[in-house]
């Protein structure tokens, strides 16, 4: 069988290994990325018009690319409806992206640590992944400076508000400067936001996309994180140069995003309801977030280090005395724990070990404290071997 | 900006624009493949459980998978639910197979005509296209050797039940033939049947992939003629060689199917609802199948030649004396009637001239008789230029 020379760039996910194995009722897992089941809200479909289960447009609704650009402006983004193209969920940008850019060889620019499945995405067309090193408040600039003048990236990927995996969230003296760098370049900016709207401590996070003068970008968003992930509905807004391009990338990739989706997006973006809706949202994770903090200073403080994430889902932890994580996984499975090795969201895993991520948004309160228990159980015994 | 090499490669699509101008209400338009909006079945969301609102699987719904997998067997399909793939419409199909087999210069082996939208999905990936002429009962089957004699096809894509444009069924015969002929050559099929459903006149249509005995395949359908289209949900079923890296590629792509869509789809596959539902839909298109070949008689009995297609949503008009069909569309467009002209089927539009696409699914039967009145006054006027 002779496949596509890219089938040999197509790694085996170990998140989906890792969330197949977390299935089991009885394990407490750390490693997946899901919104709180109790906390989807209830929805309605009563009142969809019938006309929705036609063909839509490849764009996606009008109405609610109106919606979405309305959004957008009001966080400082310069867009209109017609720069918004709806999306298969904000992987669907990943893939529409790779395919705007990325050739064999292409270079991409990216955070270290970055996210996973971005990575996974850009290098199964070929992408030769560069890195900027990630400090609490943002990129390094010299750094990223350095990069960019030593390179000529296709584009800049940066997930500046509450990354997966660190939780950063840049500071604004950051995002200012790396528009500036990034319009000096020339270096187009793909900026992913997924986990914008799950802030649990306020702070100014103007996006980087509305400080840019010269460069392209493309901005991307969901409802997955805030509404509900299986409507699969997620959407970019692009400068008009990218646009009529990705927009036949789209059409040829799945015709358009389902509209049953997009119709139940629109029914929640922009209402009283959603402003709600968000707001539980946020009291119930910061609640969780807190939780987890107390168990990891119980349990990790002679461990590891970690900022606390003021948004998203994660915590970004670096072991003191570092090791290959996913060396830990099997004993921590045996433990009935699951978590997400550190290591694949670099781009040079073996030259990165020592760093776990950690969702705070499965586990039930009453059983954080005993699984964080037994994963600093099976940090120390390796450790100590 | 520099783009990858693909987006060179990347056609503006003429569908769309034709599409764009029928939206016209005064236009009568024959260009689409749109089903009939009073098909579309009313369908109840009251009972889908809170759940399909979280992630799903890339895999897509277990008991959807199911239930394809049985259907599939019914027909003669040997495979189970661990075979089955869940898509966002049948188009993503096209896109992971492409990216599973296409690189630049890879060879791709066609019906002449084909499906237009996998013609452009295969070509933005870079596949050299081979085609094979297209008989009444299936391809010549001389031809199909000889390419496979002189070529190393990654596979071989058809659409054997009511082909998209051509409406062909291919005989058993030449299913047998087709099939052994790929076996021979150990060259991979991937079947594509939206249409399968969509009989008008019954006869024996068994898939090609049942009757393989060497060559890998993928068996791809989707809801969208029969159910309703805004789901976007269809599914393939490869086997197992192909299966692992198609998976990897979904999840690339979108992580997985709207779980909205695959919930709907499940209540009514296999059930006694669904039967009715097909049976109503088939008598409905029948009527309109008959309705146009009466007007088609009156207009253009001494302008063209075609077949009464037996399934599918068009009928495929060969002009006796050929012209240039997309040199009509504006002329046509004028007198409000649109259509699609055939060259873009077709590896080599220019070489192929005078034939038509015409959907009998979308314009009224009242107005039918005097939309193709304008369109044959249309094409006499050009011939008489």
């Amino acid at each position: 069988m002779a496949f596509s020379e890219r089938i040999a760039r197509l790694k085996s996910s170990l998140i989906r290994e890792i969330l197949a194995a977390a299935q089991r009722p009885e394990v407490m897992s750390f490693a997946g990325g899901l919104p709180a089941e109790p906390m989807l809200p209830k929805v309605d479909w009563a009142d969809m018009p019938a006309s929705m289960g036609q063909y839509g447009m490849s764009e996606g609704e009008p109405a609610l690319r109106e919606a979405i650009a309305a959004e957008a402006r009001a966080l400082g983004v310069p867009c209109d409806a017609s720069q918004v193209l709806i999306v298969s969920g904000s992987q669907q940008t990943l893939d529409l992206a790779s395919k705007l850019f990325i050739d064999p060889g292409t270079e991409v620019l990216l955070e270290a640590p970055t996210y996973l499945a971005a990575l996974q995405a850009f290098q199964l067309f070929g992408a030769d992944c560069i890195s900027v090193p990630q400090e609490a408040d943002g990129p390094e600039l010299a750094a990223l400076r350095q990069r960019l003048e030593n390179h000529k990236p296709a584009f800049a990927y940066l997930i500046p508000t509450f990354q997966n995996p660190s939780a950063t969230r840049y500071s604004e003296a950051k995002r200012e400067a790396v528009a500036a760098l990034l319009d000096e370049f020339g270096v187009t900016l793909i900026e992913d936001e997924p986990y914008r709207e799950l802030v649990f401590d306020e702070g100014q996070a103007t996006p980087i996309v509305s400080r840019l003068k010269q460069a392209s970008w493309i901005y991307t968003g969901t409802v997955s994180k805030t509404l509900l992930p299986g409507l699969r509905v997620g959407y970019l807004i692009a400068t008009k140069d990218l646009y009529p391009h990705l927009l036949r990338l789209k059409q040829s990739a799945d015709l358009h995003t389902n509209r049953i989706g997009q119709w139940q997006a629109l029914q929640w973006l922009g209402s009283e309801q959603y402003r709600g809706h968000l707001a539980e949202l946020r009291s119930f994770y910061r609640i969780r977030r807190d939780a987890m903090q107390a168990a990891l200073l119980e349990h990790f403080g002679d461990l590891a280090e970690w900022e606390i994430p003021q948004g998203g889902l994660f915590f970004w932890l670096t072991l003191k005395q570092p090791l290959d994580t996913r060396t830990l996984l099997d004993a921590a499975l045996a433990q009935n724990v699951a978590f997400m090795p550190g290591e694949p969201f670099f781009i040079d895993p073996d030259a990165n070990p020592g760093h776990l991520r950690l969702n705070f948004s499965h586990v039930a309160p009453e059983r954080l404290s005993e699984g964080l228990r037994r994963l600093a159980a099976v940090i120390r015994d390796a450790q100590n071997l």
